[in-house]
């Protein structure tokens, strides 16, 4: 598997500084290194180098699809990779579904919602601001989602446009805005899921998933903390992100006129 | 979409308690709210009730990789859902990819790997004890991954039968084992993931690794707190699971001759 | 410093059981390991052994300020020891000052406060409920803190009696119940402490806080996680307390009027 | 109690900029929001403000212990408030007792253990670094606690000039170094702590403790997280201190020829 025009690289620098770039015949980047010419990447292989004018080795790394998420061009907060990771794991995402995500955003929750639903499955990504849609569309084109994404301009009152999807995503600052919607929207058993910094939200929005009747209702968040690992010296890093959000979890029941 | 014979159906109590069951013409099963006739959910569709002799309603739910992965058979300790997504998430899993896990044990890992690299891709689980395997393969038959997931009998020492692959994910008591087979096997910018309970795991690990020639190497922690959510009387849970493990990833770099 | 009658001694079993006794003459003690002679204690120092009919040692112990608030008997949630060192290193208390709290409970939290201002101090403790000020004379008096505590029947909308205290700790299920009269009893600069379960009470308390002029108002949350220490197998345990409440500090500022 | 020259008192800009500053006639200081004549603060009480040349008021506080020790001039990473406070709390300490402290560094887990000591007892602060209790004692006498504490010159394997200390707080690269010592130093039932950043050192130093015979050994981290509360948007922080260090204690047994 060779690199060929038009990939996205991620470039680590020998001092570990990350780009994700996407390669063409004759580009070039200036980086703290020299003059890095991209270009020299067609043809070779992810695992090896390619060299600045100044001889600095700089790293061809497949991008994952967290360096996808942590380098969109941002609008807007983005939502953190083990916050997506776990959207997508206790929503039951899988190749060939359709969610609808409201709250496009920068669009990186959009592209894991993608990655989980293709080849085959769809998201419809909803915003009220077309400023947003617009950077999202470039973002999730340049990250190679194009064709598992639909970008829909409309706010969450307003309603959606699909039926009987398999899970709704809620990114909102008001997400009891959307519960009715999305109530609408789900088949039998299809889940939610939503994410809010503050509890006043999260209070709010879990009375509102009651009075809709759904159930198995959620509330969490996550911490992620690294440790710094080192022959005899390991040991947690000093400073953390301590909150990014609250997620809430529910599944849509039937109503005895559905049934 | 209707239940069907041999679907795995999420059965969900008045008081909440949950059954991961098989749906099959003419079966039953003893709950503490009376016998409940499992195959009356054949015909019906997700969100919907069925109802025991006792006339208690059982909500009948589609399980999403969460319900799979906490419901298995267990002969060991399974793999948090936390980090099995955050797994998935950073080793850059996607439909069609080939990944190596080695350490099999009950295989809730094994079918969030499947799922991510459904249809079309393949996950290769290794373990060393055959009762593991035999285990592992009813609750991936029973979760519909089989497809997906070749078992295969041997340790990390032996090495690995495949070449090339995206990913190899290490659940050992001793990881540093299986790394010189995981250099092996992954082709240049192949991720890597291990998972280990303690500090002196994590740092043997770690030095490895580096010895290897692996790169963008991380360690983390992630920590799960639920809320407790009602109207006024918000709060977080009194008690958590204070630490499932550390999760290593690592990046593979091709040396000189193999470029 | 030899164990004599009347002295309250941490008693620590073979399998690290532990019991807080009053030591007397003849007093003995039925446990899992035979029965214990307590009266033997007497003449013994401290880091000496007892022993039971079946021959079994018993370590004897000086009880620490912990030990004491996590053996006292309970009517209510007791504070926990990590939350109430905190409090008293905010509140700035030592030897000498007089501090009210509102809110007696089990008397756990008192022990600490008397700790900190002892000798010639004074925490002036209230609560709503005689049961729970009989309750907590008697373990106040047992861990030998009587000295420096005057329990009060009241609740805190009716006000205190003191004035020109350095600090108020509240302890209420309506924490703003007692801001107005804490902000009457406290000096200029004088500290107040608040302690509740609930973000809502948290978000009350400080609105109300603000309201009568607080400031260097702060919010936070402690965690305490306990670590496996084994050589070659160290780790984070299990589980651990998730939440025991938020804890809210503010300092008195002195109105035109009263300068 | 009017504030008077000689007086530390904490001092809180407009905008909530604190500076800790001793009081003196004609004294004055400039901020940037205009000069602040310090030497007005005498006679006024604590709550009531200064202003500054140019009309802006400061609020003069009384500080708190934790003022005290998050202002210490630096020469060393410091212990914070939190641990602090567990360790006073968890060794027991009270009014009267006697303490050893090894590793001064700038003072601050000495003022901590000083307040608790006081009157009556003493802290002996040990530094192998003169530098160190130079710039230690000059924050110790700021701060008030002078009369509960003597400086040591000195490293932990040399020993301690104290015997029946009530506890030993250690904070060393190699608190295995101080152990020993420690066990000569301590009375029967005397607890020691120590405080670590790595795992490394933790595993280490309980594996030395254990050696020397001392029970009840627990090791843990404090984790301290704030909460931003504003009415209808209430959260944790965004970022926070994810480590400062692993707490140990122990205590003391007497062996059978002490007895």
């Amino acid at each position: 598997m060779k690199i060929k025009p038009g990939d996205q690289v991620l470039i680590i620098s020998p001092d570990n500084k990350t780009y994700l770039v996407t390669v063409a015949e004759g580009k070039s980047m200036g980086t703290h290194k020299g003059e890095l010419p991209i270009g020299d990447a067609i043809g070779k292989s992810y695992g090896e180098s390619i060299y600045s004018n100044l001889e600095h080795p700089f790293l061809l790394m497949e991008p994952t699809l967290e360096d996808k998420m942590m380098k969109v061009k941002r609008h807007t907060q983005i939502i953190y990779p083990k916050d997506a990771a776990l959207i997508v794991l206790k929503t039951g995402l899988q190749s060939g579904m359709r969610v609808i995500e409201c709250g496009t955003g920068s669009g990186s929750l959009t592209m894991a919602l993608a990655n989980a639903v293709a080849p085959g499955g769809m998201v419809y990504t909803y915003d009220a601001r077309e400023k947003h849609l617009e950077n999202a569309k470039i973002n999730i084109e340049n990250a190679g989602y194009s064709e598992n994404v639909e970008f829909k301009l409309g706010s969450a009152q307003d309603g959606f446009d699909q039926e009987e999807v398999d899970a709704v995503v809620l990114d909102l600052p008001s997400p009891w805005d959307g519960i009715a919607s999305a109530a609408k929207a789900l088949r039998g058993g299809g889940r939610i899921a939503s994410l809010s910094p503050t509890y006043n939200q999260v209070e709010r929005c879990v009375e509102n998933l009651e009075e809709h009747g759904f159930v198995y209702i959620e509330t969490l968040e996550l911490l992620l903390r690294y440790i710094q690992v080192s022959a005899g010296k390991t040991r947690p890093v000093d400073r953390m992100v301590s909150h990014t959000g609250f997620l809430t979890f529910a599944r849509r029941v039937l109503s005895a006129e559905e049934k």
